[in-house]
C-alpha cells in the first residue's frame, strides 16, 4: 500500500463516518415502532453524497430501498451505501434490501450494527457472496444506543417488561382493609413517573382500574403530564367504567381480556410497543412473574410494617424453596424516606450449584 | 485564686481523672446483670487512695459502701469519693449511698454519670444539701459506653429488644411447602451470628424450636462458637423435646408460657439480661410488633421472590394504614447477594402530620 493508498484509505473513512452520523439522524425521523429505526446515505465512489432514505414504518420501504429510489436508474453503480443497520437479507412486505443494493450495482456497504432477526440476518454475506465490499461497525455505539428498546425486543422476541410494585418492609401493598395511600413517599411516586415516562406502555389489571381508578399518566412533581406518555393498556374481564380517568388519557387505552399474558405481549410488539411497565394491582404482577415474563422488578419499600393479608405479590407458582424466583440485585437507593430495589431475573440457586 | 491554687486544682482533676479510670476498670470486674457495673476509688485529702470497691451484683453493696467498708472508722473524713454513677439516693437491698457517704464525713464526690432511676436518683442533691462538694462528669464518655446497656434499660423499663427475622423480597419466610434454607446466603447467616453474640439472650417461639431445632448460639463462620453467647429463652407452652439442640447450648434454656411477652421481658430483666435478640418465627416476631415492644428491626432481605402463604410476620395489630408501624430506617446493607435494613421505630405518619 503505497502512502497515497493509506491517505485516500483515511480520507475515505472519515467521509464515511460523517455519512454514518447522518444516517443516524435521519433514522430518527422515521417511528419507534415494530421494526427498527434506519438511515441509509448513498455516496458516490468519490465521497459526494447522492441520496439520502430512512424507514417509515412497517409496509413501507427499508431505508437502502428508500435511498435507492431516490436515484436515477444506474446512477447507485459503484457507490458505497452507508447503513445504521445491516442490510436485510429477507423478503417480507419488501424484497430483501441485499438483493436491492446488488441489483443497484453497489461496490460498498458500510454498517453499524448486524441485523439480530432469525429471518432477516445474512444480508451481508449475501452481499460479499455477490462480490460487494462490507464493512461493519462504524458508528456502533450510536447506533446500538438508538436501537437498544428494538434490540431488546428482538433478543426476547417480546417487548421488556418491567414489574413495579410499591409494598410495605414486610411485602404488603395495603393494610387489612385496603388502605395504602401512601405508603411510599412524594420521592418514590416521583420517581415511579419518571420511569412510566421512559416506557411504550403501561399496563393494569381491571382490579387496580376498579379499586384506584388511576389515571396511568406520567406526571412531574408539579403534576403537569411529562413530554412523553405511555399508552394506557388494561387487562381483565371485568368493564373499566365509562368514566374511568384512563378514558382521558392523552392516548387511547388498549384492552385485552387476558388471563394469558404472552398473546397481550405479542399484540403490542405489533403495535411497536418496546418497553412495557406493569403498575399492578398483586394479581396482574404476579401473574407476570408466574409466567416467566418480567426482565427487570422495581421494588419500592416503604419502611412500614403492616402485617395481615393484603400482599403486594400473591401466587408466583413457587412451591418449595428450590424454585424460588432468583433475582440479581441491580441496585439498591434511598428515595425520601423509602428504598428501591431494582433487580432483574437471575440464575436459580439449583443452576448454581450452591448447597 | 492566687496561681497556686490554679496548680493545686489543676493538680487534683489529674489525680481524680486517673481514679475515675481506675474506677471504671474495676467496675467491670462485677456482674452485667440487673444493677449497673459501678466502682468506686476513695482519696485522701492529698490524693492518695484510701480504698476501692466494687458492685458484685444485686443484694451485694454498692460501690462506694463497698470501698468504705475497707477502711477503719474515721478513715472517710475529709475524704473524695470517685464513683463511676451518681451515688444513689435510695433504699432498697441496701441504704442509700449518699447518706453513707455523708456519715462517713466525705468532703467532695466526683461522679462520671448521672443516675437515671425515678426512685434512685437525687443522690447528688442529697449531698449537696449536706455540704459534700460535688462535681460530675468526669469520664462521662467512657462511663456511659460501659453502662450503655444497662442506661438504656432504665430508659425503656425493660430490656432492649431487637427483632430479627430473614424474608424473600415479598416478605415471605418459606416457600409454600415450608422450605425455607437458604433463603439468605452466608454472608447475612454470619452477619446474624455476630449480632446473637452481642445479645445476652436468644429468643425464639416453640414453633420454631419444633420446626427448625436450632442451636441458638452465635458461631463464626467456621462454626466455632464466639466468645460470648446468648442465654436462648423459648417462649410458648408446646412442649421442647428432651432431645432439642438448645438443650446442648453452654446456658442453661430458660422456659417462658406466654403469650404475654412483657411479663417475659421483666423476668429477663430481673435476671440481669439487657438486650434481648428475638429471631422468630413469624408468630413470636409479630406478637413483638403487635405488643409495642420492639426496639429494632433488623430484616435480612434475600433477592427472590416467593408468592405463597409463609410470611415472615403475620398480624402484627394493624388494620389500617394510618396504624402502620412505621419505621425509621437506620441502614441498608448488602451482605453478599442480600439486603440487610435496620431499622426503629418511628413516628406514625399521622403524629408526622402528613397527608
Amino acid at each position: 500500500m503505497t502512502a497515497t493508498d493509506v491517505e485516500r484509505r483515511a480520507q475515505r473513512a472519515d467521509v464515511e463516518r460523517a455519512a454514518m452520523a447522518r444516517a443516524l439522524e435521519i433514522a430518527q425521523l422515521g417511528p419507534r415502532g415494530v421494526n427498527p429505526q434506519v438511515g441509509a446515505v448513498v455516496l458516490s465512489p468519490d465521497g459526494e453524497v447522492l441520496s439520502e432514505g430512512w424507514h417509515r414504518g412497517a409496509g413501507t420501504p427499508h431505508a437502502e430501498v428508500d435511498a435507492l429510489s431516490r436515484l436515477a436508474p444506474g446512477a447507485a453503480r459503484g457507490a458505497t451505501a452507508v447503513v445504521t443497520l445491516e442490510p436485510c437479507n429477507h423478503t417480507g412486505r419488501t424484497g430483501p434490501c441485499a438483493v436491492a443494493l446488488i441489483e443497484a450495482g453497489v461496490a460498498r456497504v458500510v454498517y453499524a450494527v448486524a441485523d439480530p432477526g432469525d429471518h432477516s440476518s445474512g444480508g451481508a454475506d449475501r452481499l460479499r457472496a455477490a462480490g460487494v465490499e462490507v464493512e461493519s461497525g462504524v458508528g456502533a455505539i450510536e447506533a446500538t444506543a438508538l436501537l437498544d428498546s428494538w434490540l431488546e425486543v428482538q433478543r426476547l422476541g417480546r417487548p421488556h417488561v418491567t414489574v413495579k410494585w410499591a409494598q410495605s418492609l414486610d411485602g404488603r401493598a395495603a393494610a387489612d382493609d385496603g388502605t395504602s395511600q401512601w405508603i411510599t413517599g412524594p420521592a418514590a411516586r416521583e420517581d415511579v413517573h419518571r420511569r412510566r415516562a421512559l416506557a411504550d406502555a403501561i399496563v393494569v389489571g381491571t382490579g387496580t382500574v376498579l379499586a384506584d381508578d388511576p389515571a396511568l399518566t406520567a406526571r412531574g412533581s408539579d403534576g403537569r403530564l411529562l413530554e412523553s406518555q405511555p399508552v394506557p393498556v388494561v387487562v381483565g374481564t371485568r368493564r373499566t367504567p365509562a368514566d374511568a380517568a384512563l378514558r382521558r388519557h392523552p392516548h387511547e387505552p388498549l384492552f385485552f381480556d387476558g388471563p394469558e399474558l404472552r398473546p397481550v405481549l405479542d399484540a403490542l410488539r405489533e403495535l411497536g410497543i418496546q418497553r412495557v411497565f406493569v403498575e399492578g394491582g398483586p394479581a396482574l404482577a404476579s401473574a407476570f412473574l408466574r409466567e416467566g415474563l418480567v426482565d427487570e422488578v422495581l421494588a419500592y419499600i416503604a419502611p412500614v410494617v403492616l402485617g395481615g393479608g393484603r400482599l403486594a405479590l400473591g401466587d408466583i407458582g413457587v412451591g418449595t424453596i428450590a424454585d424460588a424466583r432468583r433475582l440479581a440485585v441491580t441496585s439498591v437507593e434511598r428515595l425520601g424516606d423509602d428504598l428501591l430495589v431494582v433487580a432483574r431475573p437471575a440464575a436459580s440457586k439449583t443452576e448454581e450449584g450452591e448447597a
